[in-house]
């Protein structure tokens, strides 16, 4: 059998995959502050799958998805900040105390190949069948997987699909990077969270203070509350520019929504279709692409990152696998 | 030896290419307006071609850039406006009276392949060794062709790279797609050209109507015209948009700019470096990406599109050849 990991800032998810692509058994862990913490996670997510799965197998790989930026080719994970983790080779650190082969992937990479082959194996098709779709994280900041064709595509800096920090509106928000109107300084959970609460009283009044500041927005929102649903309109009109870009320059099928923020589900898909019809109103062209109708929530609770991890991790995913090491 | 065209509105440009990938003769020919006339162009060209490059060998394949959509997987090219074709299957209308091989492609992902076969060429390194490059057309309209790890990417319908149509500000110029402030209304040659020659009287009093209108623009932006630097500015700032979006989405090594409105050569490149420079100024992060100096042009002149289709017209493309009727 394969294990997946999507280590995140508060818990870790663990999948065992079996060898015909499915989930055979799940786990949720914890995750601890720091590297020490984070090794000794992820090696307890393992063992304890590799005992409770035992039936499907021994283990063949270890796929891990991680919340920072790993180095093209090698298993270097860098700024890891939601981790407490600078620098990190965790094929180093892990793999000869589990002896096999052990795979690191950013983990928004990891959800867009595990959302591509969730994608891939309901609607019945062979995982790596000829289709393209992105993963839209919607998380504090805003990032796309691509999986072009069947594969995870990395680029060579193995950053594509950082659509972030693309600017949409010269005149807009300022964003964390130092430009003006990124999407991620529309769309991102941090920069929506930072701008809601610095309006204090208004955060006071509607404040329930969830893990989810941004559902606190859409219901303030709901009630009227002006800068609430300037924020609003500001999420959908960031993510469909996210979309449009996405299809418009990688030319995918679907763009999949996940990370913290589409946990407001139909909600934010109803504000990003009726954004994105009403804006190609006026164009025969982004009328023909139907762009409304390609947009998909990943469910809430979906095992994409750790699957996806799994997957990328695995000798077997072939043609990806080798060309990650290209 | 393979043989490639780029038909262009006006002329068509056609090369033999040998074995070892390098053009051993060109030719160029007018092209004719309407389906028989291209028709009649391109079986010319590829038999002066064969019988002046005969010591070359036979024709092997025959591969055919042509400025319209090209249906995946298809030989049938739509909306080719610029040459009055609506729809036309050119491997059936061509293919049996040639006896070879004959592949069509879009003209901006030939040029793209073929930028990146020169590239290659000159930099000593295999023709498809990884390497990821964006080929930026700047003519009437914008588009863009992006080569992935050596292979030319397609996408699902075929229309990777169509940047042109994509917003970088909502209180931009209309464009005739529909949307406002495409960066096709900034930079594309057509959008720029009738936005000049609207100002009638300007037009004239600067006018030298050469064949290409923005470079009258940029000559009369030198002479402190404001509307004109203000078409100036706005080219730089939507060509400059169209490199992020293709390094941060596709996270290609370099982008080369060509097309009718690179004639500007250096005028061009240096409006287009200063605006990506002073847009970074405040984003540690875009100046992390140093894009000022990964932006090239691409020789005046250049046989890229001609010599892109020859190269994704043969069998020996491999990888990418079967990947094109995925």
């Amino acid at each position: 059998m394969r294990i997946g990991l999507d280590i995140g800032g508060t818990k870790t998810d663990a999948v065992a995959v079996d060898a015909t692509g499915a989930i055979v058994r799940r786990l949720r862990l914890p995750t601890g502050w720091g590297p020490d913490a984070v090794i000794r996670t992820l090696l307890k997510a393992v063992r304890t799958l590799g005992a409770e799965a035992a039936a499907h197998g021994p283990i063949e790989s270890v796929g891990i998805g991680i919340p920072g930026q790993v180095e093209p080719g090698t298993s270097r994970v860098v700024h890891a900040v939601n981790l407490g983790v600078e620098e990190l080779d965790l094929v180093a650190a892990v793999g000869p105390r589990l002896g096999v082969a052990v795979r690191v992937e950013n983990d928004v990479k990891a959800a867009a190949f595990g959302a591509y082959a969730l994608q891939t194996v309901s609607s019945g098709s062979a995982l790596g069948a000829s289709g393209s779709m992105a993963y839209l994280n919607l998380g504090t900041g805003v990032a796309a997987g691509i999986v072009a064709d069947g594969e995870l595509w990395r680029g060579v800096r193995g950053t594509a699909g950082e659509v972030g920090h693309i600017s949409i509106d010269p005149h807009g928000p300022l964003c964390r990077c130092g430009q003006r109107g990124c999407i991620e300084a529309f769309a991102g959970g941090g920069a929506i969270a930072e701008r809601w609460g610095r309006n204090g009283p208004i955060a006071e009044r509607w404040g329930r203070s969830g893990a989810l500041p941004v559902r606190d927005v859409f219901d303030a929102a709901d009630s009227g509350e002006p800068i609430a649903r300037d924020l609003r309109a500001g999420l959908a009109r960031g993510v469909a520019a996210a979309v449009r870009i996405l299809v418009l320059t990688a030319d995918v099928d679907v763009v999949v929504l996940g990370g913290g923020v589409s946990g407001l589900g139909a909600r934010l898909l109803t504000d990003v279709s009726a954004e994105l019809a009403a804006s190609a109103e006026a164009s025969p062209f982004m009328r023909s692409l139907r762009l409304e109708r390609r947009v998909q929530l990943l469910p809430a609770g979906s095992p994409a990152a750790a699957l996806g991890a799994a997957l990328v991790g695995a000798p077997r995913a072939g043609a990806e696998g080798t060309r990650a090491h290209g």
